[in-house]
């Protein structure tokens, strides 16, 4: 039995069309959004990003919906090739639909309600709580994902070290990500990419 | 011999990161984005999205950043555990970066020179822009990855579905999102997991 911690977002209904597709039983735990019950410390130690959805299977917990989809895709072994060019085509588009569709929506949906000359400042407040997030999370692991260096890190390194350099945002009360981004820039694959810069035009 | 079109980005570095890690050769094609370089036609075969990066393994071409380090780390079977909580650990991580700390940390970086008053116009051409590449995608084939049915069509179903109900956005012009929404929408699943209500409080 699935234990779907959600709302009715576009985001909370994704687990629930996977596991009506997949016709596994599930049970739904609402987390009020209205009441900011994703803030509550119970939530937090499911999801540590504060956000819905987030899913539990017996002991395994998870948050972000591309990965509940995926772990659902691979268990049942549905919905997505198991190898192949159609495997990559599919989370090519899962991914699409994580990093642009779904951001890029969501934000419209906010500045449809706020002022827009908020922009900045929401995006400041954002950034900061996003970067307290990866503090937390590394602050009781060596690498973003345990004590394992995986894929994570390196999608997450670029973006943490240009919110450092170029955003130029202050993370002296964020030691965990101070030590990882350290660590990160002595490995000689990370210097490499780091360094590469395109042909001058 | 890897192939990656990319540029000095955050995102654009991913790859590189990665490749450098399992000590793969490749080759870079520089896309200049100052030159706007991603929106040739050339490119757009490649990556339908118009952005960076994108990679190319003999025949096998692919794009957004998070699907190109799974597709790696699953063919050299590094970096990413093949099962158990570590994979799904690293995963959720993963998705966390591409769908929360990748684009505020962009959107401020945006918003940093240009006005926050243009908050609200920036967004809706971002969806528009966003839907026609979604509208492209499903021309050529029933679903958004090919003609089976996949996890990437349930995460962008109910954006899409948001984005024409709650957001307004007119679809008129996008026949082939028009279509795969009324087909989906009459999905038994997609329809009780969007007919789903969380309890009155």
């Amino acid at each position: 039995m699935y234990t779907v911690y959600t709302w009715s977002t576009p985001n909370g209904r994704k687990p629930l069309i996977m596991l009506e597709e997949l016709g596994q039983p599930y049970e739904i735990v609402p987390v009020n959004l209205r009441e900011h019950e994703q803030f509550e410390a119970g939530f937090l130690a499911i999801s540590p990003n504060n956000k819905i959805p987030a899913m539990k299977d017996g002991a395994l917990s998870m948050f972000e919906s591309g990965a509940i989809l995926t772990y659902l895709a691979e268990k049942h072994q549905r919905f997505l090739a198991n190898e192949g060019p159609q495997r990559y085509c599919a989370l090519q588009w899962l991914y699409w639909q994580v990093g642009g569709l779904g951001p890029m929506l969501g934000q419209l949906g906010f500045f449809e309600k706020k002022d827009s000359a908020l922009a900045k400042e929401h995006f400041s407040a954002e950034a900061e709580r996003l970067l307290n997030v990866l503090d937390r999370a590394l602050a009781g692991s060596s690498y973003v994902a345990g004590d394992e260096y995986t894929i994570a890190d390196m999608a997450c390194y670029p973006w943490t070290q240009a919110a450092a350099s170029h955003l130029e945002l202050n993370l002296s009360g964020k030691p965990a990500v101070q030590r990882w981004l350290g660590m990160m820039g002595e490995r000689p694959a990370v210097r490499k990419a780091m360094a590469w810069k395109p042909p001058a035009t």
